[in-house]
Parts: C-alpha cells; structure tokens; sequence
C-alpha cells in the first residue's frame, strides 16, 4: 500500500517542561487517520528557532504531510510564524481577512486592540491562509518539493475548528489509501490472557491487518486496523475478521465499536429506557462528570449526590448514623444504603454508588488505601462489590469510577438477565 | 550554562493514531525539570524496529539522556526490549527479582500465569534492571559512550513509580545545574493585556531567565524559568524579579506558586476556615470532581448536588417550579435559588451553583448554545454573573467549572473584602 505518512510537530516550551499536556496530536493523528494518513512520528519542541528548522528538515525526508502547532501567539515567546518565513523565504504581507477577523474579535470582547494584536494579521506571503473564527491568530498552508506544511495555532479549539474547517476537506483532495479501524470495548479479562485466547488467529491475519491491544482503566480495546487501496474489499475482509474476533471474546465485549464507556452507558440506557443517578463520596463527582461530559446524557441521567461528608450522606442520602458508626462510611452497609436512598430521592431506576479511601492518606489496618465498596442496582435488586485498588489517588478514583460503570453492565446482564 | 539535555521517546501504535492522549511525556519532563535536566525533544513513534532504532540513533546526538516509554508489555505487538537488546548488543538473561514479582504479582490476583508473563523477568544482560512493583514489566538502564538510555513501562502508575523510585535518586548523582521556576495564577486579564503591561520588565530580563505566558482555562500562568551553575545567586536574582512580577499584575492574582485553581481555592478556604459545597446544573459535577481529585478536600468540601434534570432541582435543591417555567433553567433566578437551597441542604458556609447551555443542541435564539449563569456567595449574600461562551460542549463545561471557582476568590475580596 502506497502510504501517505505524516508528521505532527507541536511547539512549545510548556510542553517540554511538562505544564500542558498535550492532546492537539491525539486529536490530529485521529482525524489524519479517519482520511487514509498514517502519522509516523510526533514531535514536541521548543520554542527555538534552530531545533523548528531542524525539525521540519528531518521531517520533510519521510514525510509528506507536515501539521505544526503552537507558537502563533501574540507574545514574544512565539516564534513560529517567524521561522516559518524563513524556511520559506517569504516576504510579508496583511491577509485582508484575518485582519478584519482580529478587529471584530476584539470589538466583540470590548477589549483595547493593540499594535500587538493586528500583527497576528500579517502572514508570509507564499502561504495559503486557513482563517480562524475561533481566534485572532490564521493557520498557514504551504507547499514546497511536494511536501505540505500546515502550521495552526496550539490553542485546543481553534487548532480543531481550523483541523475540520480547513485542513480535512483540503487533505481529502489528495488521493489516498483507505484504512478502517473496528473496535471492540472489553470488561473483566486482561490482557495478556486476551492475547492467549486469540493467540492463533492473530498470528494468522493478513500482513495489512494489524491488531492492537489498548488496555485503560481496567478496561482492554482490541483494534484491527487495515490499509489497502481497494476500500470495497478492505472493508469486506475486515467485517469477516472482526466477526470472528467477536465470537472469540463475546462473554466480555461492552461495545463493538470504538467508543467510551460513559457513551456504551448511556446506549444501553436509552436503549432499555431506564434512568439512572450516582451517589458519589470517594468518587466525588468523577462518574457524574464522566456521564455528563456526552451531548444528550440528560435523556437518561438525572444527576448526583456528591456526598464528601458523611454529613451529606445522613441527610441527603438517608444514610443511617448508625450504619456509619458500625460499619464505617467505606463499608458494604454503607454503600448499600447510599444507593437506596439515592434511587429513592433522584426517583431513577438504577443507581451507582461509590465508597472507599482513595489515598494518599485515611487508610487503616483494617481498610489500607485503594479500599472502595461500589453498590449498583435498581429498587428490587443490588450487587455489591469490594476492590483493593493499589495506584495513586488519581487512578484510584478513575479506575472506581469506570469499576462503578462497568458494574451496571453486568447487573443488567447477570441480575436482569438481559 | 552547561545544560544536560535529555530527550523522551514514548513508543506504541495508540499514540500515533491518537487513541490515546500521552500524559506520561508531562509527567517525565516535570521530574527532570525539577533536577535540572531540560527536555528538548519529546518524541513519539510507532512499535517499529527500523523508527525505534532511527529515533535512538538520532536523539543520542545531541541528548545525553534518553527515556524511552512503552512497548514492554507481553502481546506481540510490543518490541522496545528486543529492539533495545539489538541496539545495544545484547545478550539476555532471566532477572531473578523480577520473576519473583512477575509469580507474585499472578498470585495476588489469582490469575493464571503463562509463559508470555513469565517472559517479563527477560531482560538484555548488559542493562541494570529496575524494579516495577507495580507491574510485570522492569524498568532498564543502560549505559554507552556517555549517554544514559532509560526504558520504561507505558502504563502510568508504573512509569510514574520507576521515575520516582529509582530514576530519579539516580540520575541525581549526576553533576546538574540549577534550574528554578516561579509561577504566578492570573484570572481576569487577558495574555496579550499582560503582555503590554509588562513589556519593559520582559525586555530587560538577563539572558538566563525566560518570562513564559500560559493560558488556560480563561486563566494565565506567568512563570519565570532561571538556569544557573550557581543556585544560590540565582535564587536571589530570580527572587527579585518575582517580586517585582508580583507587584505589576498584583490585581488579578490567585495564587503565587504554581498550583491549580481547586489548589489555590482549598487553600483559601483552609486559610478562612470555611467550607464550599456544588450545585451542578451544566458543569454536571466537574467541579467536585476537580475538588475532591485533591488529597485533603474534605476539610473544605461538603460535597454537590449534581441537578441535572429540573426535577432534582425542585426537589433536592428547593427550586421553585414557578421559577422554572417563569425563568428557564438558565437563569439568574435559578443559579440563585439553586444556590440558596445547596448552602441550607449541604450547610456549606460557601456555595458555588452553575447552569448553562453547553451544546451542540439545547440552544435558542435568546439562550443561544453557551449561555451561563453562575452564582456564588454565602447566606448573606449573592454575585451573580451572566457568561456567553463560545467554545465546544467539553470546553464549555470546563470554562464555567474554573470561571465558577474563580468567581468565589472574587466574592471574598470584592464582597467581603478579606
């Protein structure tokens, strides 16, 4: 397959100290492949003249589509556009439009325009320029020896506006291969006993099949990619195959195509026509913010109880004093309680509830950090659960979110039998 | 200054298609920063022989430190230990701690051990092996023609324990300069406004020390970045320039160390003695989840009321129906008694309550797509604030969380005047 390989460089000096995370690649290399481009190398860099020249030299030797991000700010660290110029050789020019477009920008927020800001106006002028709605600073396209250079601006939502505005329908032009990703979304087997059950049939695929093993949160992906340049029968080979890994793994799949488990939730909600609500302590929100991070979660969620003190637990949730007392508040009592009286107030027909010690402190003998009770259920039945969890406090509570959510799966599939 | 320069690698086919945002690299680069080790390259390649033995070579030229990340695990799709082995021409050899943790690691979770897992405590005979007791994959150190090559696991929790537990202690042998950042939290001035504020002091900054602006969230972090051979002078100087940072943009701070918003609220609230609970409407729990993902929440957070339907509202947090049907869900009269009824049910001394139109549907033409309304206050009094957002669903949310938590800073310096 005659492949077209592309580079993401993304510039910055905050990524390189490590401030920002970077999520502008994942989001490139994910739509760069939904259009038959195959990202080969990302680069993170600094804001530094000689290591951008550098970078897009190399680059440019094994790559045919170059997408840079970062550095078109209006402040002095920002050296992209600059350096761009000159690896270019271009002049300057004031591109009308974006001009007009930072003006408006600034009358709408009522802010002072400045000398500084209508610089953001002026770009090479051997580029194509990409305007930006969503902020003052244009992505450039050029094109030199074949090789396509993109440079957009590094702030998340312009970078994607101008991705799915511009750069797309602009790349589609190209002609390219076709490759197609199937999904599969597993629960309750690791990975490594995933590889051993489907140990043949994945040494037997063909070699422009690939597959790969995503584990997260407790959770495992199995992805078959294929490229090919025939699409029709690409997509007919890899249906059959992905069938066949479906019959192999089927007691653990949540969903069979790519997407999250909040998305596979809330599917399967709409789908039975039930509601559901969360009471939330070691949580605290996490499972509600999961939810209700997905357009449309209002037809099936209705809310949350965060219920931090114990305090919140007694009045909002009926949590019995005693109970905390006997039991403590990290207990099965407890947590079965919450649930009642969370499906009780928020009036839904499931719940999930959540109670543990997330660390780094509050853990004990008895109940070590990583302790976490999660009751799911509706107002007939409930399924408890106890996990000792053994990572940091952060994937502590992601991991007992996802554990929370996945738990319903099975209670609507081993206790509602559906 | 004589700078160590270090490079990152992280390898695996997930990264290059996007399916996953790499927070490994952030993490990396944060540590070695704090020792004094600059990144200036991040790099990420796929599970090939051919780009993995490429990127080393090239890397190794100009970083004298390397640390690889990912493609250790047991399926066959990860190759970095015998690319690594050929690299470095090695032979192999079984590590006998690390068998013993691969046996207990399968023991604990009572799963069957198989020969693939056995395989993990293989490693090249010429590396020094570190430990992983979070997982079954050791960590390896190599060493040759002075540089320091590192490979680690790619799943997080066992990165992240490597690199504090033994490479960290390890590379700080090392003779390093000193590197030392000072980090200002801004809220309510624009960057470019800044920019133009300071523009003087930016100039005449000596050479050492870099003036970096980072937004985010509506927010701005100012940090002062200072390299040095002597840390003591250096401490002094970049001391100096801090303060008089401080004293130009002292209106808009929120904090004067490099913490999060939920840090700095905590922190205030601490300091006050006060304690905060959430109302959610639109943010959905975002905020608790911000809040409580903080060690020591609880002595400051009561907990939220996540009311995603209108009918939690009215019925766990007293909104009037007739506010409802008169006002809409979004609105000033809502966000109040939302707040109103969180600070009596959750006995809170301060509230924060949220509700808004997110998108992509739910708008109108006089409550177009983000419309919010955000109160904040105590029970003796109420801010309220309008905003109209214009990012997409996920930014929104995040935007009014951080524009709600920021508000309560400004509710206790305007309204109470502390």
């Amino acid at each position: 397959v005659n492949e077209v390989k592309a580079s993401i460089i993304t510039i910055g000096d905050e990524l390189l100290i490590g401030q920002t995370i970077d999520t502008n690649s994942a989001f490139i290399a994910q739509e760069l492949n939904k259009i038959g481009i195959w990202v080969r190398r990302r680069l993170a860099i600094g804001d530094v003249e000689a290591d951008i020249l550098k970078s897009l030299k190399e680059e440019t030797i094994s790559s045919k589509i170059i997408i840079i991000t970062g550095g078109l700010g209006p402040t002095g660290d920002d050296i992209t556009k600059q350096v761009l110029a000159k690896y270019f050789n271009s002049g300057w020019t004031i591109n009308e439009e974006a001009l007009k477009n930072v003006v408006d920008i600034f009358n709408k927020l009522n802010r002072p325009l400045i000398e500084r800001n209508l610089k953001q106006a002026e770009v090479p002028d051997n580029c194509t320029v990409l305007q930006n709605k969503r902020g003052t600073a244009p992505g450039m396209w050029f094109e030199k020896d074949e090789v396509i250079v993109i440079s957009l601006p590094g702030v998340p939502n312009e970078m994607k506006g101008l991705m799915i505005d511009s750069v797309i329908p602009r790349l589609k032009k190209l002609r390219l291969p076709y490759v197609i990703h199937r999904t599969l979304l597993l629960a309750g087997k690791g990975e490594s006993e995933v590889a051993e059950l489907i140990k043949s049939y994945e040494t037997s695929l063909p070699e422009h099949i690939k597959l790969a093993y995503l584990p997260a949160y407790g959770l495992l992906r199995l992805r078959l990619t294929g490229k090919s340049e025939n699409g029709e029968f690409l997509e007919r080979e890899i249906n059959t195959l992905f069938q066949q890994l479906v019959q192999m793994v089927q007691p653990w799949i949540i969903a069979e195509d790519d997407i999250t488990v909040p998305m596979a939730l809330i599917r399967i909600l709409n789908k039975h026509g039930k509601t559901i609500g969360t009471a939330e302590s070691c949580t605290g929100g996490f499972i509600a913010q999961q939810i209700t991070a997905i357009a449309g979660a209002s037809n099936v969620y209705n809310g949350s109880i965060v219920s931090y003190s114990n305090s919140v637990k007694e009045d909002l949730l009926g949590v019995k004093e005693e109970t905390l007392r006997s039991f403590g508040a990290v207990s099965e009592e407890t947590v079965t309680e919450m649930l009642l009286g969370l499906i009780s107030k928020l009036n839904t027909d499931y719940g999930i509830a959540t109670s543990g010690i997330m660390g780094p402190g509050g853990g004990s003998d008895q109940k070590p950090v990583g302790t976490v009770w999660i009751a799911v259920g509706n107002r007939e039945s409930i399924m408890t659960n106890k996990y000792q969890l053994r990572f940091n406090r952060e994937r502590n509570i992601e991991q007992t979110a996802y554990l929370g959510m996945v738990s319903v799966f099975k209670f609507i599939k081993e206790v509602e039998g559906q």
